[in-house]
């Protein structure tokens, strides 16, 4: 895999002025322009390299940080933002970083913001453009949502490139997940192809945390720790009734991120079902045996279940929304009315409570935790724009900031491994069975 | 309407021996057996009461409080908790407060709590019966939920009553709705025509604050305080997308006080439907008519529904649930589908989001007020049962503990009054019309 | 005590044009101008005035609420708002309520905010005054503090006056406490003195809830629910350790209701010091004695302390703050060390802990119920000062919201009944003395 | 440095019966004995290693996980519990799911709990030993503190050896910090020096942050969390008043981990004084002089300052508690009065407001991410015991769970680094000094 992150051209001005004076004769601690983190940490993979000799350098991804010198002058160089897809905890967050980073650390004087994601690139939507003041982004990380407002759905690369060049613009931040990335690299082909000097750097947001080569994106967090009230609430209508089932679908079209994480921060869980572990539901192995079983032994049951998971029984044509997405059926409610059938023709009197509190999470305003982390990686963003870089994403990977090109990026999706670390911790925590069949 | 108190007995004992020992040489402040509270406390009405003369005396609750006798040897009564129905936040903190009034205050030495509603009164069932010692509830106020757990449907009263006096019961609080004093009624006609003395006294527990003469029930504070929750993830999903709409349905089968609460607390909603007030869809004047109109206007909308709101726009035969609600159709999934494809078809192009926070609200912990609440009713409802009062609930009335005749309670249901303040309020903070045609 | 309420002028503008238009043919449901609330809602009261005849009318309160007929011409009366004193949950609240509803149920269209207090409203001190929008005040709801700002002190009267006339103010709402009041009142009289025809009306603020004839003040509820997460650290603390101490200090400088309804509603507290009810420190009576037993009996204590409490303990001349409040010597830090070293003294090896969370408390956005409180009374505020009513603040009475003369409310002070109803619950909960001597 | 880690013998028994009859015929994911996870993961240690040859290994950490074969028989092994020093969000977590890993994924069936720390495990105290069931602790991850209590200070090795001894034990889990982890060095070479099979395995608490090796512990994430409601409180206080100056201490006795990471999740901090990077208070480049420039500038600002910061201002001899950690003068109550006299002193009209909210965060329970910490902390402690390892501590490294050898956790303490990331974004996000003189 190629973890080259391009660039504009080389970088020259000595970084930033205001800094510098501000910091007196103080010496800032850039980060050296080719410093590398490793994508593989363990001892075993090292001695792997050493063994093969020179020529055939570990994985390893460009660090994140303030570089000495920068490509764009901050006096003079146009920046914007834009937010697309659904909302996900933070988003305020990152905008509101970005302006202030943009401002204060580096001086620079314009900063737009696009509203409704990509349509707000394309003039035929008729809207206007946001001036981006930090009297105006001040308080706004409070709020969940966004200032700029987001839509789904792809745009005509051709149309914004020529909106970012009529305006001048020589930074886009896009902040969104799989399909927005998809419309930024079409954006940045398209500046390259023109040669224009138009920096795109991503801010990855998917509240699912399923973007590749990303440990973690911001608002994941904030959704599993809300996904837990939920859980809490399933819990007590379980206990609180004879036979009492709580039923929780959480957010999770791909991957069981939040469902797995959900589990382990609030153990009332019995049982997890993700997109990436097939289960089955007949059979003396299949789900309803297990919650009778559960039922039996213990009076009641609570089962998390991610929207992705068991695409399979609920058949049908799907169509796709806006973004591309799959248009998941929805196996929540597919779960309630069979377990439901199910006891009832086994005579179980039971009683299933099912929530879903997806938008309440989706919301929310970012936790503290996702709050450090947004404005760290918007600072992040700031710093690789300046000096050019381009076609590239802001990630993390072992708990250290790092550069990771769209391309890269793009190429696959994040899926818990059901061999891993996180997959043990649940089956563990759970006690559920590691297979179904 | 008569609100008289039955008891079973003159009450006798000096009250309450421990408190007297506790309080030394100190006198406590006994509330006097008949001190009673208007019913109505408007100066007209004690104008037009002078007007009529003393034999036509005011309708008066009796004010609840301790009196300075009391009927039950604290040392040898036996007390017996119930609860049932769904749950409400508050549940626990009721039955901790009792336990630990019964306890430290008077000195009852044996408590006991039935599980899963009457069903726990019922041997057949084969529930234990829970010890209720102050060690076991110490901690109980924290959580949601019951520690006894519930359950709804109404179970023979005679078996009931044989329960109570198979094991020397003199005190039973049950606490629950509407259905749950219906059966309260009857186990305390059982026991008068049995001539046994036993003291029925209930807390009145609906989360939808429908109870007639109650001015306020426990958890309804807290029901509406957390849906506003999901009020503002409406608002926040709705305002960030371009015609976003945000639907969100809450608790009411018969009264909108939740959503009518929750719009004056959080003043977002632009439209509340509750079942006092009947609305339309279609026309010039309908609810469709309005949100396009909105739409058109400010670019989005939340509209709050309760859930026993346009139950006629459902049809269909309705059945009953086990406890004899009458099992309303969806009117929040219906108004989503209904309002989604009425704008389709108008061709406007919008983005409706749905919530209904259902479980997320009932099995919550009461907040910090309504945990004072609940922990003053159950002193007063301890009170009450020591002094021998039965057939009773303890209630609130202008801010005062008061006496009601169970039943007097479930002779009829609390509605908001569309000509009153509250709904005032409402139409001021919304702006919503007053009337749909 | 006189009830009465001063107007400007006889109300002659049909109520409200907007409000009309807005409900069409529709009858807007009018409180009547006369209608009263007993301030006595005993069924006793009701005799006693019976048996006195028609002369002596008994106390009573005007009913608040909107009037057929109003004073000012809301196309061309400017209102003014102006926050004085300590921070308090809720201004934000009460501020936006007052915009939306002068602005969309009356059509008010000029509302001006005085910065930073009476100070504000004092040129000299070249404070900007803030166009209050309904776009700049949506949101404001969500955050603490004040977006007027604050400050304490009183100002010159008839320089406030010149700056009232001079903008062509014809209300001014108040929002503070007893010194604000206070202040009002000189405003109220220097413009009845010039013959002004200026409105003042008062929202009363204050976070102890000690204003005479006003049951509630908004934030209190918030200011003890906050409060209880500190009774909550305290109980943590002093339960995790042999012998823990958990002393917490609350507000409450003349009155100890946030104290009491915090142990209320945390029933961890073991014992509540309140102003009104003095305690003694030594002597087998004292608080020192009864903390040996308590931690002999269960190893560890809670106790809250309300700032008023104990002050002839302290000692010394005190000062007083630019507000006129006495600055009170800190209690909480004394117990502290007095039962430390006390506790040392007699060889018991402890551990105390002491949290004084007052900031946290007042800085805090309004829970639900006091954003509702704060939005009615807000409502009902506009209906009294549109009809021309003046020196007068909005006060809840039994649930009911009323007119009370601001001379009435400021000649006394609400104070906890140490025989009422409220500390009674409160010596029945902590199981504390009645009587420290 | 050696990151080797102690065994009490070669493990033998396959790993554990009851998961392998769950799982059937599933191969469990174990982790290999020998895996191991660099210390460096930049790219340039890889290639500094690879110039280096063979012999020089890079330092790398064991890989914490389950292993295939395990030291201890589940069935007869006797572990137990003690959690020592101060108050810290999560430890009831950790002790929970020690309880229940070790209950239901290895079948232990004897799980004790020292009461009090150290001092529970020494007979003269006579504290009673708690039996840990899966009943006991069920709920406990709910409530914040430690259900097992705590000391501080040291304890004789060798009694607790011999108390270890007459019961059994087979694995002692030590909960806490720096002193606590001496301690258990001292307990596992009494255990080695006897030749005693008892393995001892730490999970480090210290809501500071400041163990060294390790890159987060427990309880961190939700204390900074918590601190950003100081220090909204402040921001709120001092933007709502001329010249507000809001002062927040929070914990950090030498690393200001706590200051830092809330400055980054709260924005409205404008200074943050941590013990790594000395100020000065005095002349042109001074605290008070930067205060004042700010004032001026922005009329209000917020300090937080780490509780370890500026000592050298605080003069005097200082003693040490308990625990042994010096007792640290107040840096909070220094500044609180220092900055409001030379601001009287230089006639700057001010307000100043301080917070310190320590107990509050103390006694929190885990927020989600840190109840999911402890889980996977306390299973991977777990899994670390029964194959016999001891003397080291489980911790954290770039995101990979690892076991670190007690002896060098110990050896020194884990500081901000004053050039690191960490700072940098601090300085970026406030603005302030990089250096005061």
């Amino acid at each position: 895999m190629d973890l080259t992150i391009e660039r504009l051209g080389p970088a020259r001005i000595h970084s930033p002025l205001n800094l510098s004076t501000q910091l007196g004769d103080q010496v800032c601690n850039f980060v050296p322009d080719d410093e590398k983190i490793l994508y593989d940490v363990s001892l075993s993979a090292c001695r792997t390299c050493r063994r093969e000799g020179a020529e055939t350098l570990p994985l390893a991804f460009e660090r994140a940080g303030p570089r000495e010198k920068i490509y764009f002058d901050p006096s003079k160089v146009r920046a914007a933002v834009v937010t697309c897809g659904g909302l996900c905890p933070g988003i305020n967050n990152v905008v509101r970083a970005l302006v202030m980073e943009l401002t204060y650390h580096y001086g620079v004087r314009h900063i737009y913001g696009f509203r409704f994601g990509y349509a707000g690139m394309v003039p035929d939507f008729g809207y206007d453009v946001l001036d981006l003041t930090p009297e105006l982004v001040r308080d706004i990380h409070h709020d969940g949502g966004s200032l700029l407002g987001s839509s789904r759905g792809p745009q005509d690369p051709e149309v914004m490139v020529d909106t970012l060049d009529r305006m001048g613009i020589g930074i886009l931040f896009t902040i969104g997940g799989d399909g927005t990335h998809r419309g930024a690299m079409a954006i940045h082909e398209e500046i390259s192809r023109r040669g224009l000097k138009i920096a795109v750097v991503g801010i990855p947001k998917t509240i699912d945390n399923d973007i590749l080569l990303v440990e973690k994106t911001f608002g994941f967090e904030t959704a599993f720790s809300i996904a837990i009230e939920a859980i809490r609430a399933a819990h007590v209508e379980a206990s609180g009734t004879p036979n009492g089932v709580g039923l929780v679908q959480l957010m999770g079209r791909h991957s069981g991120y939040i469902a797995a994480n959900a589990a382990l921060a609030e153990p009332d869980v019995n049982c997890v079902l993700v997109p990436e572990v097939p289960f089955v539901i007949d059979g003396e192995r299949g789900l309803v045996a297990w919650l009778r079983r559960r039922l039996e032994k213990r009076g009641h049951a609570v089962i998390v279940v991610a929207e992705g998971a068991g695409q399979e029984f609920l058949g049908g044509n799907h169509s796709t929304d806006a973004s591309g997405n799959v248009d998941l059926a929805d196996i929540g409610l597919y779960l309630k009315q069979r377990l439901t059938s199910e006891l009832k023709a086994a005579g179980v009197s039971h009683s299933l409570k099912y929530i879903d509190p997806s938008y309440i999470i989706r919301s929310a305003p970012a936790n503290p935790n996702d709050s450090l982390f947004c404005a760290t990686l918007a600072q992040n963003a700031v710093h690789a724009a300046m000096t050019g870089r381009t076609g590239m994403l802001v990630g993390i990977w072992h708990n250290i900031f790092t550069h990771v090109p769209i391309a890269a990026a793009v190429s696959g999706r994040k899926l818990i491994d059901p061999e891993g670390e996180l997959w043990r911790s649940v089956l563990e925590i759970t006690g559920q069975p590691a297979a179904w069949q």
